[in-house]
This record gives C-alpha cells, sequence and structure tokens, in this order.
C-alpha cells in the first residue's frame, strides 16, 4: 500500500526521534516550564522574524484551534472563518463547545475574501439590532487551506489590513505551514507571514514532530494566564519539554523547512507523473496536498494499492480523493505510484 | 540534583522508546483507528480480567478526566470527589469548565469514605427540593490517591458497593496505577481492582510512556460516539497509533507492574533512608510518593541538590514536601540521596 | 406615533391582566408546580388536539429556544435551521453558550426547504468522516418565520416526514403562532400543526400576554428532570403560577385564535392601505408583520409619526422596514396610519 | 391554609399591580430601553445613595446570580461563596453552568468569615503550583442569608475590606434585601450597604414584585455589552418595561422599605406567638424568615393547616421547618396561626 492517505501516517522525521532518545536520561521541569520549550521558543521566533513574540507549545491541531479561540475571544464573540474551514467543518464542534459561535462565509479554493470580512464585520457595526448578535472577534484562515491552497502575499496582506484597521484578531491554523512556506507558487517570507498573523501555529504533527503544535504571538499578546486556561481545558501536559524537544530539533539547521521542500518536490513529481497519466485534478496543485477526480470504479480498484482520502463527490459517479505526501514520502512510493496509477 | 521532584521527569521506559523507534518506518492509520491501538487494549483487558471491557487512549490526566466526567454524566449531574483529590483541587476547574459541578467531601489520608458517600446520594434523594440541586451522578477517587496513599480491598468493595446498589458509576483516576498495584501494602489484584471500578485509567505518562493514559471500561459501556466527543474536547490526536504502541510495550512481559515493583523498591529503600535519618513522616508511606515534614531551614539548605515538591504548610516554621520515585530511579540517586540527606 | 413598531410593545390583554388582579390575594405553590399551570396545559393540549402532550411554562423566547435545544439534544449534536432563523441570527449566540452548532441552511422567505434538510442529514451519515463532525440533531423552524411567512401544511408535512424517518426532531418557534394559526392563507388546524412537530411553543409575550411561553411536547417526550435543566439554566421563575394564569385566561373562550383573527383582520387593512398607496412590498404579507421598501427619504420622514423596525438595506437608497400589528392594535391607529402614510 | 411556607407565594403588592394597569394601553419600545427603566434605576441608585451607579432589570434571583457570575469573572476564575449559599446548595449547578467554580467556605448561621475569605485568597495567591487552580476572582454573599441572618455592619465593612484590598469584588444576593434592611436588627443604612457591595441586586419577586429582580453596580462597572451577555444567557425579556415599571413603584413613597417594615412587624408577632408557646428556635429570628425545630408527629399534625418549608433533620425525630412571612401576611392570618399553633 502506497501511503499518501494523509500527512500525518508516519512517527517522526529521525531526527527529531534521536533528539528524544539524547534527552530520555535527562530529568526536566514539567508542565513546559523548561529550558527545551525556551530555547525552541526563541529559534522560531528567530526564524519568523519576531523576537520580541511568545511561544506555546501544544499537543494537536483541535486543541490549539479551540485554546486561541475560546482565549482569544471575548465571550460574546464568534470567530469568522471559511465554510470549508477545519473548525467550520472537522472539528466536531469544538469551537461551539467553548460557548463560541463559528460565523461561516463562503470560501472560494478554500480561502476567504478580504472584501467579505470586511462587509461582515462594518455590517455587523452599522445593524443598529447587533446588541442581539454574536460580535465578530477573531478571523480564522488556515494556511495552507484544508484545500491545499495558498493565500498569495497580497491576499493575505488585504485580511491583515481589514482586521488591524478594525480591530480583529487574524489567526492562521499553520498545522502544515512548513508545507506552504516552502511551496513553488509560496510568495511570502516566514517573517512575512508572522508579520500579517496577530496569532498562528506552526505544525509539527504533520511536519515530523510525533505529536505537537507552536503556538506563536509573533507581536506577543498572550492571554493572561495563558497555562491556567491550557489545563482548565485538559490541554497540559505533565511533559512539555518533549514538545519542546522536538521543535528544538525542527528548528535547526532549518530541518522545519528542508521538510517542506522535500515534499514540495515530492508532490510536484507525484503532480507531474498524475499529468502525464491524464489524471483531471479538482484544483490546481499548490502544496503537498493533491485533489482528484476519479471515477468510482478507478476509486474501487486502485483503494487495496495506494492510500487516498475521499474528499466529495461532484455528482453521482465520480470521487474526488485527496493524494498526500510528506516528510516521509521517498523515491520508492514515487516510484511504486507511477508503475500503479 | 537528585531528581525526585516528580514521577513525571523522564522521557520514557527504555523499552517504550525502542518500539517507537522500530515502527517509526510504518506507516499506520490516524486517530486511534489502528491495529497497535486495539492490539494494545486487548492485552490492557486481559491483564485486568475483564476481556469483554473497552479502552480508549487519551493524551493527558486532565484531559482524561474531564472526558471521562463530562461524557458519562447528564448535563443536569456532579461527581462526587474527595476536597483533595485531582479534579477537586489541582485541575483549574477542568470539571466546571464543561459544566459539572464537583461535589466535594472532605478527604482522610486523600481517601474518600463509603459511608458519607452514601449519605450524601442518600440525602440528596430523600431531600425534597433536590430538583434544585446538582444530581450526584459519578463517585472518583484517585488510587493511589494524591498523598500516596491506597484504598483497601475492603474500603474499595464497599465504595464499589454503595455506587452499584445507587446506579452512580465509581471512576478511579489510576494516574500512579501501577505503582499502586505494585506496592507491598496493595491487597487487591488487578482483577479485582477492575472488578469494583466502572471506569478507571491506567496512567502512561507517569508509568513510563512518554505521554499517553488508557481509559478502560472494564464491564463496557464506553458513551456513545465516544470518539466524536474525544474531538469536540480538542483531546483527539491524528497520530493516535503511538499511544497504542507504548502500552503494547507496557504491557509485554508484565512491564507495567515490573515498573511498579522497581518503584516500590526504591520507594521503601528511600523511606528507610529517611527513617534512619530521623525525619518526620507526614503520612505513612503506601507507594512511590513520600511524604515529609521540614523545618524551612532544612529546605532551603536541601533545595538546591535535591528536586523535591512542595506540598503544604503545617505551621510557619515547617514544610510539608513530597519526594517520589519512579520507574527512572537509579541505584545512583538513592546512594546520592542517602549521603545528602 | 403609531406603535407599530413590533408586536410586543404594549402589557397584556385585558383579560389577562384582569386575571393577574383576580388571582392576585391567592397564595400558590411555587416554581410552577401549581394547579393553575396544571390546568391552562390541559386547555392548550386540549386546543391542539394532544391531551397526553406535556406542557412547561417559560419567560421567554430567545430562553425557551435555548432550553429546548440544549435538552433535547446529545452533547455532541447541532441544530439544523435556515439561516435567517431567530437562533441563527438574533439571539446572541444563545444557543453556542451551551455548546451546540447552529447548523444554518440558506432559507427562502424565512422557511426551511425539506429536501435541504434530508440532504443534509443523508450526506452526514454517509460521509465516512462525520464522526469528527457535528450530529445534525434537531431541526428547528419557526411559525410564522421572521419574515411572517408561513409554511404551507405540504410543506409542514413534508418536514415533518424528512424528521420523522430519520429520527430527528422537528421544533417549531411558535413566538407568534396564534397570528400564524389564524391567518387567512393558513391551511394548517391547530390539530395538524401540534401533530407535525415533535416539540413547539405557543407564544405568550406577542400574543397577549405580560410574559410567558407554553412550551408544548404534543407527543409527550419531555427530558428527563426539566425542571432540573430549567433552574440550571437559571430559567425558572419563583412565581411560576403567573405564567400559568395567563395562559388560562388565553385559552379560555379561544381567546389565543381570537386574539390571532384581530390582528389578522388589522394586518388584511394595514396590507389594503399600502396597496392603495402605492407602497412596494418587499415580501407578500402572510401574518401580521408587513415587510415594505422604502426610499430612505420617506424612512426619514416617517420616522418621527410611525414605529417600524428597520430589517435590511436592498441598496443604498433604500430600506427595508417592518410594520407589525397585533391584539393591540385598534381603528384609531389604523386610521392615524391611512393619513399618515 | 395559612400561608406561611414561602415569601413568594402571592402575586404583586397592590401599588405595583396598579401601575402595570395604568401602564397598560402606553407602548414601549422593548429590552428594556424605555424611560421607566431609566427611571426606575435612577431612583434606586439615589435611595442607596450610588447616584453614579448603573441599573439593570432582569427577571429571576437564579438569571441574575448566574449572569453576574458568569461577566463579571474571568474565564478561569471562581466565586468564594458560603457552603450553604444559594449558588452553592440549591441552584442546581447554574454557576458550573457558565463554566466557573463555586470555592465554597463553611458558613456560620449562612454567614462568610472575613478572615476565612482572606484566608483563602492569601493562600491561593501563596501556592507555587496555584495556575493549576481555579483563582478567587469574586466574593459571593446574601443578605439576608438563605437562614435569614444578617451580616453586622462590623461583618460587612471587615468582608468588603477583605475583598477591595485584594481586588476581589464583592457580590451581594439581595433576595430579600428589603426584609434585611428594614429589620430592627440590622445596623446598616442602604447607603453603607451599597458602599460596600461591588455589586448587588435588589430582589423584587419576594418584595411585592410579581416578578423582576434590580442588578445594581453602585459604583458602576458593569461589564462590556451587558445587553448581549443577557441575550446570550436567554435572560433578556422583550417586554423589559414591565419590571421597570414595578421597581419605579417600589421605589416611590419608600415603598420596598414600608414592605420591609411591614414584614418585620409581622415576623416579630409570629416569633413572639412561637415562644410563647414554647416552640424552639433553630437560630435566633433577624428577618422574615423564622427557623423552628419540630417534633415530626406536630409537623405531621401542623402540615395540613399551615404551609411551611422543610430545612433539614437536626435528628431522626425532628424537623427544622421554615416559617416566612412577606409584605402579604396580613393580621387575620397572624390570628389564624396564634389560635392554631
Amino acid at each position: 500500500m502506497i501511503p499518501f492517505g494523509c500527512d500525518y501516517n508516519f512517527g517522526a522525521h529521525p531526527a527529531v526521534l534521536r533528539r528524544l532518545e539524547e534527552l530520555n536520561a535527562t530529568a526536566f521541569p514539567g508542565y513546559g516550564e523548561d529550558e527545551l520549550c525556551r530555547r525552541a521558543g526563541k529559534k522560531i521566533l528567530a526564524r519568523f522574524g519576531c523576537p520580541g513574540g511568545e511561544v506555546y507549545f501544544l499537543a494537536g491541531g483541535t486543541q490549539t484551534n479551540q485554546l486561541v479561540i475560546d482565549t482569544l475571544l471575548a465571550p460574546y464573540e464568534g470567530v469568522i472563518a471559511p465554510d470549508t474551514g477545519h473548525i467550520s467543518a472537522h472539528e466536531a464542534g469544538a469551537v461551539e463547545f467553548t460557548g463560541h459561535k463559528v460565523l461561516a462565509l463562503p470560501a472560494k479554493e478554500g480561502k476567504l475574501d478580504a472584501a467579505a470580512v470586511a462587509r461582515l464585520i462594518d455590517g455587523f457595526r452599522a445593524d443598529p439590532n447587533h446588541a442581539h448578535m454574536v460580535f465578530p472577534g477573531m478571523v480564522y484562515i488556515s494556511y495552507p487551506t484544508e484545500y491545499g491552497t495558498l493565500y498569495s502575499k497580497e491576499e493575505l496582506a488585504a485580511l491583515s489590513a481589514v482586521c488591524r484597521s478594525r480591530g480583529v484578531p487574524l489567526y492562521i491554523d499553520g498545522a502544515r505551514l512548513g508545507y506552504g512556506l516552502a511551496a513553488d507558487v509560496c510568495d511570502v517570507t516566514p517573517e512575512e507571514f508572522a508579520a500579517f498573523a496577530d496569532v498562528f501555529y506552526a505544525g509539527g504533527t504533520k511536519m515530523g514532530a510525533l505529536y505537537g503544535e507552536a503556538l506563536v504571538f509573533p507581536h506577543g499578546g498572550m492571554p493572561a494566564h495563558f497555562a491556567t486556561r491550557v489545563k482548565q481545558h485538559g490541554a497540559m501536559l505533565a511533559k512539555g519539554w518533549l514538545i519542546g524537544a522536538q521543535f528544538e530539533a525542527l528548528f535547526e539547521d532549518d530541518l522545519y523547512f528542508r521538510i517542506g521542500r522535500h515534499a514540495e518536490k515530492c508532490a510536484a513529481r507525484l503532480e507531474a507523473i498524475l499529468r502525464a497519466k491524464g489524471y483531471a485534478f479538482y484544483l490546481p496543485r499548490q502544496t503537498n496536498q493533491l485533489f482528484v477526480v476519479l471515477d468510482d470504479d478507478r476509486v474501487k480498484a486502485l483503494a487495496p494499492e495506494i492510500g487516498f482520502g475521499f474528499w466529495e463527490k461532484p455528482d453521482e459517479d465520480r470521487t474526488v480523493v485527496r493524494l498526500a505526501v510528506s516528510w516521509a514520502t521517498d523515491d520508492e512510493m514515487l516510484r511504486n505510484a507511477e508503475a500503479l496509477l
């Protein structure tokens, strides 16, 4: 079975696992209050060009989204998100679980339109009945999106400007951030990316860690008593330094971005294979996820041989499937795919 | 620094880490729906003598407590717990965060009295105004307790009988379960323990895993759509198999209990050292945690050399400190402690 | 000022107020456990042809919606609603406050399409990833809708059939139920209406009561320990009998529906006045709310003389305003409106 | 049946009901944004000597407690309360429903001790692990308490000083405030009372209103967007002016305190009757509630003739019952009681 079903199907990048082994016989203080977390945080902030920022390490993506949204929003506020966003569609209502509404806007190729965001916020504020409505208190996007697409620098700048001018923070879910920033079509630097965001996370789970996400407040502003909020959410891990250790490895020798480049190359090669064989793309590929439209017969025939994710059914007889490559993808997998597809 | 500050200050037992290394190049399906989790679950159920039970793997203890309590209680129910219980005192209100009250009863040496539990439940039911009160819907205890003490078989049987006769499930927090069941003073077998409980968790984080807890429903009865509740709580990890892998290693060759025996021996030896040197114990030692009363001068003198936890101040001039041993404790640490104390 | 701004701008129908005066010197037991509530409940059930049903009296509409939705849904479920529905747009996120997502579908003239509901539920159930999504657990509609429109018997039957066949309860917000069922275009009887619904409320606040709504489970099935849930929501009133008393008055001599007929006649007359004077309707009038499109200049000119609600702006220069009549509307108001408009 | 079961068993004081009748034919704007609420608020602030304060009208007591506590606390904070306080014991977990813990302290005669509050707050702040605990963020007391007792001026001053010096607001539940401030043993003026509190409510439901409580921020500081929070809690009534109207009547000609004086006289007389007949008091009477210890046989004999509340059972054979007088108590009731008891 060629493992293209997702980008979180292998353990850890060898350099990450080696780091855990090296540190295994050393005692550390608990709950993330250790030197490894501090050092890893500094390395991340340096790489994103925001040395005055703040970093907090968490275990998983939904947890991170839920925490950021719940702690940055006032209780009467909701979060604007694309209707295809992870928090809108595939987190089982984790945001609503904490009492906040997701104010969904129609997405285009997974992306939110800055003008639509402005209209929603301005319309709310102009509405004489708005005390009876949910206040828009944050904008959520993902980069890359759930459809593997990327906002251009112009689009990010526009969203950021809309948010800043209206005093609404922009939060960017970077579960696959390294795959996005290392993509050929990406036109923002990590520094620019961090400057546009008010808060974002650089994902580890899909980028070579066993588990863990680095939540970054590039301009500071971590909510007061954040550790207590993390604990209250059930999200604090006793052995917090283990995530710090993994991220320190990921941000040494630019490993995080080298992983991104590796996946980009694999994705480009897989795209070329698929194109050469006449497969139809549902969306132009931009990052490490490829969305292909298959006849249902073809889906059945391929399923035992190659892993892929079922995305949606554009019509009765066809299915959109997702193929994903990652840090773990190697030559052999791609050769096998070429032979099989 | 002698690392006796807690039992979660080292990475993973070497056998556990080795297992992760061995599996690192193999692809697995996500979200805990993999063969490793299934196999580890079966091994755990076999060891606890409840092959018809159900197991779910989670990342941390507070998260597990929050999930079990929130999903097993009806929305109008609260959980009875000792006032010194972890959920009462040291989880930042994680239970209340999900809308449920902790109905605290005074603990004795960290333990809940079965008769007091019966009085609370029966008194509630007899109260003509009870529709205006929080319904007692579950009993929470920890084994060992936060004070390192153990319920005797008789005490567990009494609590279990009170719960069963009143239709209220008994949930046992086993963050240090292996240290409890392997203690010299323990008079219950794993099979008996599981039979008394309606739901419990066998902790991994403090027992040799990098992270992870095994939630066990020994007689079945996992709440409907439990995976969705886990996701909604932000508690689902993409790479769920990694916890399964660690627990499979822990429940091979009885490692979980061998770790417990090892800690018991270390604790007994540390206790002997402390007794020989005239230290006063706050509570008789029963498991891997030792509570000692120190003059504050002594605390200051020792602090740079030996890790310990600050527990409480019985008076102005003295402090109760906790020393903890674990799977990671070795001869050298004990010899150093003997020289230092 | 002609008071057409809303249908909740006057105190109580004289017969309702008289009833409160008559009972003022009599003592009653608290919390709705009184004879008046029981009698009023029976009268309501009789009028809706469902004598085996259950009734509970609450103070306000948002509170009732929040309670019904929170108590009937499982914690992992959300409620399907039209995007223009009161719970979607104008209750400040009261549903999300209790942890549940509103699964909004595009409305047409304020109404939900049965086929769209079926597609959402069936699509969810067919989705292999649905454990990561919010379960659709209830359908919410309002009758009349927030746009004053009515579902036809055929439309209600279709929605009810979709819900029943899929085991999802249909909840109907009847804040203005009497105005709907007494409308000329209404083609369902109260008995048919109640038969289609799984739970509904017959509004009092807008139908002649000082305050109060009658929540009806026409086929039984009130959630267990409902009174405790009401208390937990902060929604239990000590003097519960006062709502029972008002509803008993409203359901004597068919007052509730006579009020509806009165408003229908007033609305028809106001519609005729507006049509005669060439006003453009935003939607065809069906009940006691009239939506008219005005030039903004006209809005400014009329605002000091006649009360109306601002609804939306179809373009830069025009505004949709709402005029509402009620039990309190009288000849003089209509004559004044005719002279003014 | 002599109606001494509670102080909320009759409709409204005649002057209050008359006011509603007088205003019944006048249209008002909805949601509490009307002249009546503004005027009533001013009258209340004037009477309590805090003209710069803010007032908001709500329907019921539990709702008010839930709203105040939820909106004034940060999400990681809990509220300190006596263990016999209404929010601790008899509101079905309404505070926990909003995510906050009630930090209960042992009460003496229903009252909280200032020194114990100081110890809790200071102990929390000194605890090196307090990030893992619930932050004490507010102090809740009731005046009079659930046992009819009153804090002396000295006790209130001490509590207020502890709160102010630690930056923790003091919230006083005044469901029966008028009965407390008009009691013979009361040694605080309304102005002093308001000065000690950071927020309190003057109850209407038990003091002559059909329903309604006046929430007072004597020194300002109403939470931002409070109306939206009220709506989000399901607590906003469309016809808000009706509560304003009732409170305007209650604060004209000092009716609120005249009602209090009337009840004090009735209570004193009932106390004298009970003493003369040799009844044993559970607690010395201070306000309009009398707690008497009865043999269970006596309870059975009296129950058909006189209303009382069952409070607790001090032992197997006796019961503590509560008798309550109110604005509605009259000479005949007291004469009947004298004859019967």
